[in-house]
C-alpha cells in the first residue's frame, strides 16, 4: 500500500526515484572540558582553517553553477568564520573556562543564533540558519564526523530531509537529483527558490518526510500538486510517468512561444515582463521570452554586505541588466530596504511594525546622499537602454514629487559634467499603499507610469501581515475590494494616456489573469518561469469576453464568489 | 527675561503659580553585601510591608477620587509585591549570594524591568513603569529615604517633574497643584491621560523643565499651547491672565450647550457621542453633554487581570453604562485585543507587525467560547437600555457574517433559557480597515450601522504605523484619500439607508469637523471633553454651505492643500 504526504508544492513537476535521507549529521559532544588551552584553540583554529578551505569550494562551484548572488550565501558563511566577535568568544571560553573547543564553539554559536532567531526579522533570522551551517560544519571537524553531503550522490535519487541548508542546495547536482521533499519550509523559503531556480520538482513543510521514509524508499514527487507518494503501486507509477509526460507536454507547449509577442485570442497585445533581483537573472527572463522587466529589485546590491555600494558598483549592474536586455523596457525601483529587510551598515531603530515604518522612499528622502549616489547610477546606465525608473512606497503626491526633484537635481548636475543621460526615462510609481490607489486619478497628472505591487497593496489593505501565517486566510488578491482598487488605478491611469503594470505575484496567477486582463492591465511582470504559462493562457482567452463580466466582478460580495465565477466562465 | 520652553500640550487651559520640583529621591545603595541573611530577609519583608500599606492607603483614596480604573493601577501595584517570582527571586540573593536586600530588590528589580521594556509592547512597558514605581517604593523604605509626595502640598503650585509616576498623580490635591509640566511623556502617556480627565493644565514632553526650573520660581503653564513661561514678566502674567479668563469663558459657552441637542446653522442635527472605556466615564459624558456613547472599548474590562472576566462581571459592566445613559443609544465594541494590547493571559504568539496581525474579532472568531461570553453578556445587559453591537477589525464580509452568526446563535439559546433580550438591537461594524471602506456599499446591505475608525483606517490607508514618529508626518487625516474612503462609506450606507458614526480622534477634531459634516456623517463620538466644543463649533456652521464644497475638497492633491481650504472657507 502507497501512503500519500502532503506539503506545499515549491516547484512544479513529477520526479520518481528511491529516497536518498540526508541526515543531520550527529554531533554529539562528550568531552566538555580541557585543561590543556593551547592545545584546545590550536584545534579549534585547524577545524576553522578546514571549514574555510571547504567553503571557499562550494562558494567556487556556485559561483560557476549557480550565479554570483547564490554564491554570496558562501562569501557570508566565509564572513562568520573570520567574525572576531565570534572567534575570539571561542577562544576565551577556552582560555577562562577550560570549555573544549567543541563545547566552546557549541555554546558560542548557540548564543548567537537564539541571539539572531529572537529579533524579529527575516533577515537576522536568515543570519541565524547562516550560522548554524557554519557551526555543524566546524564541529563535524572538531569531532570528527563526516558529513552526508549531496555531492556525494551518484545515482538518480530523490533527497529526503529535515531542511536543506543552502550549503546543501548548492552541491545538489540535477543529473542525480531529480528532486526533494523537507520536513520545514514554505514557498519562499530558501531551499523553495533554490528548487525553482534549478528547475527541480520539490515539496516542503510536510512535516513528517524524515520520519516516515527511510533511506532506498521507492517515491513519486509530485511538484505540481505538492505530494509525496510514498512506496507507489505500479498503478500510480504508470499515471504520475502520464502526468510526468503530459507536463513535458505542456512545457514543450510553453517553449513554442518564446519569441512570440503576447496575443489574447481576440488579437489584444499586453506585455509579460520579469521580475529580476540581479543582473545574473536576466538570461532566465530571456530563455522565457520576456518582453521585459517590470521590476528589478535593487535590494540585493545592497544587502550582504558592511558597507553601500558604490555609484560605480550601481551602475555597472544597472548597465549589464539594460545592455542584456537590448532596448527592451527596463523598470528598476530604487531602494526599497526597511521592513523585513534591514542592512546592518544602515543602523536603523528596531520598529514595533517593520511594515507600516520608515522604509523605501521614506527612508531615501531622509537619506539624500544614499539615494542620489543611487539616481546618479541610474541615470548613467540610461544611455545604455530603455531606463523607466519606479519609486516604491509612495503614499502622497508631495512625496513623490520629492523624488522626482531629486532625480531631476541629479540629471541637471549629470549633464553639467557632460555626461549623457537618456532623455526618454520614463517615471513611474509602485501603486502598492491603499492611499495612492485611491487618489490614483490624482497622481495620473503626474506621474508617467503605475505598477500595482499587490504584495504590499493587499496586505495594506486587508491590514493582514502577508508573513504571519495566523492572518494569511485575510491575504486575498481575489477580494472584490482589491480588485476595485486595481481597476481604479487602471482607469485613472488610461483617462491621462499612462501605462500600468503589476508586478505583484497575483500579476503571474492564473486565477488573476483573465481578471487583470479584463480590468486593461497593459504589463504583467512575474517570475521568469510564469512567464510561458500565462502567454499559453493569454492566446486562448478573448479580452473582449471577460472585460464585459468586470462589473458583475467587482460587484460581488467575497473573493471566494469570484473565484467561483472565473472557474466557471473564463 | 522670562524664558519660554515648548512642549506637548497635554491638558487644556492656563495655570500661573510657582514650581514645586517633585525629586526623585536619590537611591543609592552603599551596603552591597550582608553575611547576616536572615536579618536581610527580615529588613525586606519589612519594607514590602510598609510599601504595601502605603499602596493601600493610596489605591483607597484613588478609587475614592479618581475612580475604579485609576485605582487598578495601584492593585496592579499590589500584586507586584505579592509576586512570588519577585520576591523569592530577591530571598534567594540575599541567601545565595550574600546580597543585602537593597542590593537583591534593585538588581531583581532592574532584571523585569529590563525584561518588560524590551518586549516591543505598550502594554508590557507600562508593566516595567509599574515595577519601577513599585521597586523604588521598597528601596526607599530599606534606605530610610523619605520621598517627596505630592500629597504634601499645601499652597498653589505647578509641579515640574521627570515625569509622574501613577502614585504620584493619584495623589494630586487638585485644590492646590494648579498645573504640571514633565520632561517626558506624550499625549497619551500616563499623565497626560490623568491631566486631561482632572482638569489640570500640563505639558509633557519638554525635555528640559526639570534641569532649568528650581523650586519656586515663578511660572505659567500654557496648556493650550503647549508653552512653560519661567519667570513672567509683569506683562506677560496680564496677557495670560486674559487668557485664562478667556479660556474660562470659552468653557463657560461650552457649559451652556450641555443640555442642548446638536444642531447647525441651518438647524440640522447630529449626533455628538462619546468615547468611553470603563462604566467610571459615563459620568464624564453626562456632565460634558454626549448624546449616547459612540464607542464603549471594553478591552479595560480584560486588562490588567490574570483571567479572562466572567459573564457576570461583563453584564453587570454592560448594564451598568446602559442604565446610566438612560436610553440614549451605546455602541459597544466587542473586544479588540491583540495587536499593541495583549493578554498574558492568553498567550498570544509575538508577531511581526502585530497592527496585521491575529487581533479583534480575528482572535474572537477563532477563541469563540471567549467571545460567546462577551456576547451573552452583551445580550443579557440589552433590556436595560439602547444597546448597539459592533464588531471591530471586519475586513471581509464572511467574517461579518460569522460573527453576526455567532451573534444569532447565543440570543437564541438565552432565549430558549426565557432571559429576556432586546429585539432592537442594531448590529453593526467598525470600519477601519480600507477593504471594508473600498466594499461599503456591499456592506451597508447587511450591517444596521457604520463605525469609522479612522485611527487605524488612517495607519493601514496610508501604510505608516501611528506609534511610529518616524513616519507620524505621513498619519494624515485630511489627505485627500482618507476623506474619499470617508465619503465612499457615508454614500454606501445612506443609500441604503443606514447610519454612519466615527469614533477615532478625527471626529473631534476641529479642522475635520466641517468636513465630516458636510460629507454627511451622523454620528461623531470623541473623548467627552471635546464634545462642548464641538457643539459649539457645529452650531456656528452651515451644513448646506459645507456639503457644496466637498468636491473641490475631495479631488485636492494633498493634506495641506485641505487644511488651508477649510482654514479659509469654513
Amino acid at each position: 500500500m502507497s501512503e500519500r504526504i502532503s506539503g506545499i508544492a515549491a516547484s512544479a513537476g513529477i520526479a520518481i526515484a528511491k529516497a536518498f535521507v540526508l541526515e543531520n549529521p550527529e554531533l554529539t559532544i562528550v568531552n566538555t572540558t580541557s585543561s590543556d588551552s593551547a592545545q584546545e584553540i590550536e584545534r579549534f583554529m585547524k577545524a576553522i582553517e578546514k571549514a574555510k578551505g571547504e567553503l571557499q569550494v562550494i562558494k567556487d562551484n556556485a559561483l560557476q553553477q549557480l550565479g554570483e548572488d547564490k554564491a554570496a550565501i558562501f562569501a557570508a558563511h566565509l564572513l562568520v568564520l573570520e567574525d572576531p566577535e565570534l572567534v575570539d568568544a571561542v577562544k576565551s571560553k577556552i582560555e577562562n573556562e577550560q570549555a573544549s573547543a567543541e563545547k566552546a564553539m557549541d555554546d558560542v554559536s548557540s548564543m548567537f543564533i537564539t541571539m539572531f532567531e529572537q529579533m524579529d526579522n527575516e533577515y537576522m533570522k536568515e543570519r541565524a540558519a547562516d550560522i548554524r551551517d557554519v557551526s555543524k560544519r566546524v564541529l563535524a571537524h572538531l569531532l570528527g564526523v563526516v558529513f552526508t553531503t549531496p555531492a556525494t550522490i551518484a545515482e538518480e535519487v530523490i533527497i529526503i530531509s529535515e531542511d536543506l541548508t543552502p550549503s546543501d542546495t548548492a552541491q545538489l547536482n540535477r543529473k542525480y537529483v531529480l528532486g526533494f521533499a523537507t520536513d520545514i519550509g514554505g514557498r519562499t523559503s530558501h531551499s523553495a527558490i533554490m528548487s525553482r531556480s534549478m528547475e527541480i520538482p520539490a515539496i516542503v513543510g510536510t512535516k513528517v518526510v524524515t520520519s516516515k521514509i527511510k533511506n532506498g524508499t521507492p517515491l513519486i514527487i509530485d511538484g505540481i500538486d505538492g505530494e509525496v507518494i510514498v512506496n507507489p503501486t505500479e498503478e500510480e507509477v504508470a499515471t504520475y510517468r502520464q502526468k510526468q509526460e503530459d507536463y513535458k507536454a505542456q512545457k514543450a507547449e510553453w517553449a513554442k512561444l518564446v519569441n512570440e509577442p503576447t496575443t489574447t485570442a481576440d488579437g489584444q497585445h499586453v506585455e509579460l515582463a520579469a521580475n529580476i533581483g540581479t543582473p545574473q537573472d536576466v538570461q532566465g527572463v530571456l530563455e522565457n521570452g520576456g518582453e521585459g522587466v517590470g521590476l528589478y529589485r535593487t535590494e540585493f546590491l545592497y544587502m550582504g554586505r558592511d558597507q553601500l555600494p558604490t555609484e560605480e558598483e550601481q551602475f555597472s549592474a544597472y548597465k549589464e541588466v539594460l545592455e542584456k536586455m537590448e532596448g527592451k523596457p527596463v523598470v528598476i525601483r530604487t531602494l526599497d530596504i526597511g521592513g523585513d529587510k534591514e542592512l546592518p551598515y544602515l543602523d536603523l531603530p528596531k520598529e514595533m511594525n517593520p511594515f507600516l515604518g520608515f522604509r523605501a522612499v521614506r527612508l531615501c528622502l531622509e537619506q539624500q546622499e544614499m539615494f542620489r549616489t543611487q539616481l546618479r547610477a541610474l541615470l548613467r546606465a540610461s544611455s545604455y537602454g530603455n531606463l523607466k525608473i519606479m519609486f516604491p512606497m509612495i503614499a502622497t503626491l508631495p512625496e513623490f514629487r520629492a523624488a522626482k526633484q531629486v532625480l531631476l537635481e541629479e540629471k541637471a548636475k549629470l549633464e553639467a559634467e557632460n555626461i549623457t543621460v537618456s532623455d526618454s526615462i520614463e517615471i513611474g510609481i509602485m501603486v502598492e499603499i491603499p492611499s495612492t490607489a485611491v487618489l490614483a486619478d490624482r497622481f495620473a497628472k503626474e506621474v508617467d507610469f503605475f505598477s500595482i505591487g499587490t504584495n504590499d497593496l493587499i496586505q495594506y489593505t486587508m491590514a493582514a501581515d502577508r508573513m504571519n501565517e495566523r492572518v494569511s486566510y485575510l491575504y486575498q488578491p481575489y477580494n472584490p475590494s482589491i480588485l476595485r482598487l486595481v481597476s481604479m488605478v487602471i482607469k485613472a491611469a488610461h483617462k491621462e494616456g499612462k501605462w500600468v503594470g503589476m508586478c505583484g505575484e497575483m500579476a503571474g496567477d492564473p486565477i488573476a489573469i483573465p481578471i487583470l486582463l479584463g480590468l486593461g492591465l497593459d504589463e504583467f511582470s512575474m517570475s521568469a518561469t510564469s512567464i510561458l504559462p500565462a502567454r499559453t493562457q493569454l492566446s486562448k482567452i478573448s479580452k473582449a469576453h471577460v472585460a464585459q463580466h468586470m462589473d458583475t466582478i467587482l460587484n460581488m460580495d467575497t473573493a471566494e464568489e469570484v473565484v467561483a465565477f472565473v472557474k466557471q466562465n473564463f
